[in-house]
């Protein structure tokens, strides 16, 4: 499997790592939203945030959380966001699970996004659709 | 203390629900970046990423996960983005965290954003930074 994201886990493939540990790794992305722009992972490789299993996904979680704090510090940012892209269209680059802390400063003009607007009851019809699959699904989370 | 997703919790607003549980509550975002964009949040007022409790950030990431792969069957989307966004600077409009599921099709042209480009050895310098603050609160992770 070719994967940059295992490359570097490996380090076959160099980058500016900020955090390590047995099980995560946290890099500068090389191509920065702004500067300090950082990738947090787990060293196992899934495909992405669907695949991530439970443990993996929060010990994942609560990293960034503590990451998130120190970047937005060190960088001194005035906010930041918690980004995890998945599938081609949504963005996704390498299809190792990955959450992206970038941090934002007032006015930096990134990621402004047109939104689209619900018309009459059209709220209501995706209600029913995404309803219908939670109760399809809702054994999943055994309740 | 003036919160609209409080209020919608406590049924003092509308919104479109897909998913309640004694903690947590799913519903449409009405400023959709594309139709079925869905936000979830705790029911616990948190103001951000920094500050949610490691139990609800497990519970409420998990249930992300699992919602994530329904609004997407829900609506035959392509991919799906995930996103917090932490501070006005990040686009944050209310301050009780959410996590956003972001249904995305081929080709529908969102949030494409520019990058800016590390010179010479700035990577090396803004690796040192942080760094420097991951070590300084290191403490945090017990490591």
């Amino acid at each position: 499997m070719d994967c940059i994201f295992c490359d570097i886990i490996s380090k076959e493939a160099d980058a500016e790592i900020i955090f390590e540990n047995e099980k995560f790794i946290a890099f500068l992305d090389i191509n920065p939203v702004n500067f300090g722009h950082t990738l947090v992972m787990p060293k196992n490789h899934f495909d992405n945030f669907l695949t991530i299993k439970t443990e993996e996904l929060n010990d994942l979680t609560k990293l960034t959380q503590y990451l998130a704090g120190v970047v937005k510090r060190a960088v001194k940012a005035d906010g930041f966001n918690i980004i995890s892209n998945n599938g081609v269209s949504a963005g996704q680059s390498v299809f190792h699970f990955h959450y992206h802390i970038i941090p934002r400063f007032e006015n930096d003009g990134h990621m402004r996004h047109r939104t689209v607007q619900y018309k009459d009851d059209e709220i209501g019809k995706y209600g029913d659709m995404i309803r219908e699959s939670v109760q399809k699904y809702k054994d999943l989370l055994n309740e």
